[in-house]
C-alpha cells in the first residue's frame, strides 16, 4: 500500500492530558451528554437539518460504549443506529455505497453509523482484496456522496476515529476472554486483525488525509476521556446549527 | 434559467429518414429484439455486469411503448422496470438521489428506470423549485454517482432521450381523450406541462451536454423508428461487453 500520509497518528494522543481532572470531567460530561439530548429534541421538531454521525476505530476502541454514553439522553423516535458488517451477498453485487445510502439519516434524524462506508477502504485495502486503483475512486465517490447529504439534504456530517493504543487494545481483548459478561464481544478474528495493527494505521492516516469532511480524533485509552471530548464536539456542532423551536401554528378556532 | 447548450435538440431529427422502408425496419428491429434476448440470457447467466437503461422525454413520448417492445425478448427474473413518479414526503425529506440508489441493478440484472434522477434537474429546473446553483451541484452528484456504478460494479450505463416533435405530442395527447382505451394514460396536467414546452427543451439541452456518460437522441414520431433505433443501440453496447456463457462447473462425481 502507497500512502502520502498527511497526518500521523502517533502524534495524536490516545490518553486525556495529566491536568485533567477524572471527576471533573465527568462531571462537565454528564452535562454536555443532557444538552446533547436537548438539541437532539430540537432538531426533530425544527426538520430542517439531519445529522450523520461516523464511528471508526480498530477493535476494541469502544463504539458500542461511546453510543450508549455520549447519545444516553437521545429518544430512539429520533436516533437510529446502524451497524456495517461484512456485506452479503447481494450486497456484494452492487457498488460500495449501495448498502449505506438507504440508512443515512432523514431531516430531523440522528444516525449513527457504527463502522461505515469507509470499512471498503479499510479492511478491504489491507487484506489486498481492491486495487489501490479502487482505492483512489472509491475515495473520490466517498467525498461526492458525503457532499450529496451536505448540500441536498442539510445533512450535518459528524466522523470520530475513536484513536486506540495497541498496548490498550491487547487489554480490552483480553478483558473479551476473561470476563463472563464480555465473553459474547470476542471473537478470534479480532486477534487476527491485530496483527494487521500497522496496515491498518497507514490506511486510516490515509483516509482521514484525503477525506474532504474532517475527522475528529478522540483518544479512548480512557472511556471516560473519550466520552468528554466527543460529547464537546457533538455539543458544538449542533448548536453550530442555531436551531430554533418552531413557532406556533394555530387557526385559534378552538375554545380552551 | 441560463444554460451553455452545447446541443441544440432541433438539429436532431424526430422521424425516419425518407430511404429507410418501414416494413424492412420493422423486420429488422425483431431480429434485434430477440438478439437483445439472447445478450439478457447471457448477462444473467456470467453474473459479471450489470445494465441500467435510463428513459426520459417529453410527456407521451413513448416510454412505456419502448419498454414493451423493445425489451419484449427480456425474461423477468432478470430485468425490473422502476418508474419515478412525484417524491413522497419520506423522499422528500432526503437526497435526491436517496430513492434511486437502492433501486440500480445488481450484477447479472437489466433494470429500466421509467423517467429517472435526472427528473429532479428537469421538472424542478423548469418550475423552479431549486436554484441554479443546486442544479450545478445536482449535475455533478449525477456524474460522480453514475461513475460510481460502472467502476465499482460494472454497471452498462445507457441514457435514452426520447426526442418528440410537439405536434406528434400533441397528437399523442389528443388520442388520450379520444381512445376509450388511452383514457387511463390522460392526465390535465401534461397539457399544462406542454406549455413549458419552451424550458423543459432548454432543460434537456443543458443536462444532456453536461452529462459524462453520453446520451442517445433517439427520434420517437414513428414509434417503429425508435425501436428500430433503440433496439440497435443496445445489441451493439451489450455485444461491446463481449459476455461469454460460463464454463461448467462440475467435480464429475454423478453418474448419468
Amino acid at each position: 500500500m502507497s500512502t502520502s500520509s498527511l497526518i500521523d497518528l502517533s502524534t495524536y494522543p490516545t490518553r486525556s492530558p495529566d491536568d485533567l481532572d477524572k471527576s471533573d470531567a465527568r462531571k462537565e460530561t454528564a452535562k454536555r451528554v443532557a444538552r446533547i439530548g436537548e438539541l437532539h429534541q430540537q432538531l426533530i421538531a425544527e426538520k430542517e437539518h439531519a445529522v450523520l454521525i461516523v464511528l471508526q476505530g480498530m477493535d476494541a476502541s469502544g463504539k458500542d460504549g461511546a453510543m450508549r454514553n455520549v447519545f444516553a439522553d437521545c429518544p430512539a423516535y429520533g436516533l437510529r443506529t446502524h451497524a456495517f458488517g461484512k456485506p452479503t451477498e447481494e450486497e456484494f453485487d452492487h457498488d460500495f455505497l449501495w448498502r449505506v445510502h438507504p440508512h443515512v439519516p432523514a431531516k430531523g434524524e440522528m444516525v449513527i453509523f457504527n463502522r461505515s462506508h469507509y470499512e471498503d477502504v479499510l479492511i478491504q485495502r489491507v487484506h489486498g482484496w481492491i486495487t489501490e486503483e479502487q482505492v483512489d475512486r472509491r475515495i473520490d465517490s466517498i467525498n461526492a456522496f458525503e457532499h450529496l447529504l451536505q448540500y441536498d439534504n442539510s445533512t450535518l456530517i459528524l466522523k470520530f476515529y475513536l484513536h486506540i493504543s495497541k498496548e490498550q487494545q491487547r487489554e480490552e481483548l483480553m478483558e473479551r476472554v476473561e470476563e463472563p459478561e464480555k465473553f459474547y464481544k470476542h471473537k478470534d478474528g479480532d486477534w487476527r486483525e491485530r496483527e494487521h495493527w500497522d496496515a491498518y494505521r497507514s490506511a486510516y492516516e490515509d483516509v482521514i488525509a484525503r477525506s474532504e469532511i474532517p475527522w475528529h480524533i478522540v483518544g479512548t485509552d480512557q472511556r471516560w476521556y473519550r466520552n468528554y471530548l466527543m460529547s464537546d464536539i457533538i455539543v458544538q456542532a449542533l448548536e453550530g446549527l442555531k436551531m430554533e423551536w418552531p413557532p406556533l401554528v394555530t387557526n385559534r378556532e378552538w375554545k380552551v
